[in-house]
């Protein structure tokens, strides 16, 4: 069995209205020197295969059909377990 | 400045609709193979500091307080740059 990791976060230049919640009630809380905070998905996803190749080609082939919007998302696939 | 990365995860147990729907869909465009499929949440964070041990403890405080409903999510804290 595989297990892997993706990461998907949005694209530099895409507004983020969640992220900057999170910034202001950071502040709210008192917390000093928060900068840019992001927010972004993460999937953790078992696979019935020990192929590393395949599990990969699987993995992103999900993220461009499912799981990540690629025209204002960036992801990333991480084997964590074969 | 510091950049960091947080993953915030439902706990083991904890019921994931949002997981079981993928997993449906995922089935539905024909990936075979596919086990468990757990959604999360991660947060990009900026702060203006260069202690390291200053910025893990203001964002383990940020988790605990704001970020991850300690009940039923963990928390994991990486230091990404210095």
């Amino acid at each position: 069995m595989t297990t892997a990791r993706i990461v998907v976060t949005l694209k530099n230049g895409v507004l983020d209205p969640q992220g900057k919640a999170i910034e202001g009630a950071l502040g709210t809380l008192n917390f000093q020197g928060v900068g840019k905070v992001r927010q972004g998905k993460v999937f953790d996803v078992e696979l019935d295969t020990k192929d590393r190749a395949k599990a990969e080609s699987d993995l992103n082939a999900m993220c461009e059909k499912l799981l990540a919007n690629t025209v204002i998302e960036d992801y990333a696939v991480e084997i964590v377990e074969e």
